[in-house]
């Protein structure tokens, strides 16, 4: 059995979302497994001296466009929020709590936290909002509240977010197949005829 | 009949190279023509405050193999060059003054001189072998020398650059198809949908 694909996310990354809606199915197709880990993407512009892309002159403006076409293109739902980026710590903390309990809510969670923001336009840095969709799967909003602000959670996204940027990512989403490094929701294709074919 | 194409492009771009091998092919099966533009990225990367991608830490690493990658997955030949980047200003001046003479040849030329130096690494930055590539086109290499020295040739491509990016340039390759804008060899198959279904 082949390691699971690795997808490395920030839920305030539009690109995160459209490549979130689509990599399941992808690599269920090839018989593989997806391992879904957020990681904050702050530290690894600060890492490699960039600048959110939306803030970038002209490429900025073409980014926003490019995003709501490629949602188009991909056909998933969309919608631009008006707050962007957004801080999305407590969200990430509780995927990793729900996850080390139960995998599939945790799954679930990341898709309606990812939903909430790119289609409803919620604010998701805000914890209570964060614990209520944690909620629904069935642990007490108040034991997920307390989980996220205690330090092991913590240190558990610092662990995986300085992790991640050690092995080469920069930006998201970023996808590691066998050890082979793909960043970008329009790398999907490439990702396809890398499992189709073992490699290329 | 539809507007061609435009395809904006740096002859020192990987990704320009690797769309200009695939750009003529797609668009002639969707009826439409191309309108190939050289242009100097150098000014548009100053507009927008960014730094040349491969000389950006960590993603610079990724993008040398993403290139390798892409040029694979398009089945492309393709070597990356020992001497990268280079200054692209007399092949792009030699390229408008072929094209206002005769445009099968100056798509001809631009192909050798993409080729010259993403195939077989050579120095395309030298005016005397972009010269000698441009004189099998029919024309004298003296012709062609005097004319890519003259004000009026450094004007034109001042010009294909300066109006690229006020029309919403900040990288290559960039295209615009019935007016809207795509960048990146990533971008194909987002123009083939938008060829075949007239936008999305």
């Amino acid at each position: 059995m082949s390691e699971p694909i690795e997808f490395h996310f920030d839920f305030s990354s539009p690109y995160s979302y459209l490549a979130s809606e689509r990599i399941d199915a992808l690599a269920a197709k090839y018989g593989r497994k997806v391992r879904w880990l957020p990681v904050l993407l702050g530290p690894a512009f600060l890492k490699t001296g960039q600048k959110p892309l939306l803030s970038i002159p002209i490429k900025g403006e073409y980014a926003r466009r490019d995003i709501a076409r490629s949602a188009r293109y991909y056909g998933v739902t969309f919608a631009f929020p008006k707050t962007f980026p957004l801080p999305t710590q407590a969200a990430a903390r509780a995927y990793y709590f729900l996850h080390d309990r139960d995998c599939p809510k945790a799954r679930a969670f990341a898709h309606a936290v990812f939903r909430a923001y790119w289609v409803q336009g919620r604010d998701i840095s805000d914890a209570n909002l964060v614990c209520g969709i944690a909620a629904s799967s069935g642990i007490g909003a108040a034991e997920i509240a307390e989980a996220i602000a205690s330090p092991a959670l913590k240190d558990r996204l610092r662990a995986e977010t300085d992790g991640a940027i050690e092995r080469g990512m920069f930006g998201a989403p970023w996808f590691l197949v066998d050890g082979e490094p793909f960043w970008g929701a329009d790398r999907l294709p490439q990702i396809e005829k890398w499992l189709a074919t073992g490699g290329f």
